[in-house]
């Protein structure tokens, strides 16, 4: 085994480590993790502004970003308390991130906590933060080849959002293949078709989540 | 300075060296390479379909996905050559997949290639593959904000090209915000703004690709 393989797993360890001690934080407070991973534009904050009217007072949110606090500024718009990362650089939050997060953001009163990773399909999909769920964001305007060619994110994930249903009007997206190509992959995943402009689906989404976290 | 580090460099210092080396084998043989990074789904393989008819006979692609060969099939649709590197869950073309592409594909008697690389607005930016430019990728649908929101890709560019803007009667993007913001980066980058449905703006975009390789 080389020296950078070596060093990488240890890094690796380390980070799950700290993942398994937020996780044990998180529970110990009753707090559900929902760890949001898609492409940049994707729909992931437009999707917390829809779900935030039915969610305010218990949730919040820790952003992911390179650059900017664009998201942390949209959330606490709709109503949610948010803490904004910037990674600047990094391609994926990872659990020390969240950790040093924690320090400064009280997660007091609530028992929902979603965390949007960096816009990426790939790089997220492989590290753990002390999330209870993985959940994978694709939107219609990516194109229906994009469960198919992004397996990684969609085998870790726990269910999968389409969103911006609504366009479909106007593009070549095949839903029902996206729904096809991610079963293929994860048999039983559940599939959300959302649309954040209209709420469409937000609503059997949240509900979802609610069961998940009720079953912990 | 860190183990991980030191090794981190050695890695890049041996990519760079392929990259090098790739770069001097392309100019010998007279051809201008163009690195095109994008989001998933941002509409790469679309910008290069649109411009087949214009460049058949003189232009190869080589398709860089984590998985599928959708893509090499669609260029190969439309008239171009093109070969397919699957990089099986990693991130973002490196300059040995590149080298290792071209011993199975040959590039005689062309001028022109571009390398799509893997669908990712971030860990792309930081990596030769010997290119003589990248282009960054960003469509309409993915929102006004991300040339502010994923600044690396957009300062390692030459150009940039807003694809999908034949959607724009249909969303909230503020295409001229997507060019203020970018250009506070890069005071001078050319923008282009296109449709691959109807054409749009790729006319310009490829006569602004042959002046670049007319000028190298």
């Amino acid at each position: 085994m080389s020296k950078t393989v070596k060093l990488e797993q240890k890094v690796q360890a380390k980070g799950h480590e700290i993942a398994m001690e937020l996780r044990e934080r998180f529970r110990k407070k009753g707090i559900f993790v929902v760890n949001l991973i898609g492409s940049p534009g994707a729909g992931k904050t437009s999707l917390l502004e829809a779900l935030a009217p039915r969610i305010a007072g218990r949730a919040a949110v820790i952003e992911g970003d390179l650059a900017t606090d664009n998201d942390k500024r949209r959330i606490e718009q709709a109503g949610l308390r948010a803490y904004q990362i910037n990674t600047v650089g990094a391609c994926h939050l990872d659990a020390a991130m969240v950790r040093d997060a924690l320090n400064e953001f009280s997660l007091d009163g609530i028992s929902l906590l979603f965390i949007e990773n960096v816009g990426n399909l790939v790089c997220p999909a492989s590290f753990e933060i002390g999330e209870d769920i993985k959940v994978a964001i694709v939107s219609t305007t990516e194109g229906e080849d994009k469960p198919a060619k992004y397996p990684k994110a969609m085998k870790v994930a726990s269910a999968m959002v389409i969103t911006k249903t609504d366009l479909l009007p106007y593009i070549a997206c095949d839903v029902d293949r996206m729904e096809r190509d991610v079963r293929a992959l994860v048999p039983d995943m559940p599939v959300f078709r959302t649309a954040a402009t209209t709420g469409e689906g937000t609503g059997e989404f949240l509900q979802w989540i609610e069961a998940q976290a009720a079953a912990r």
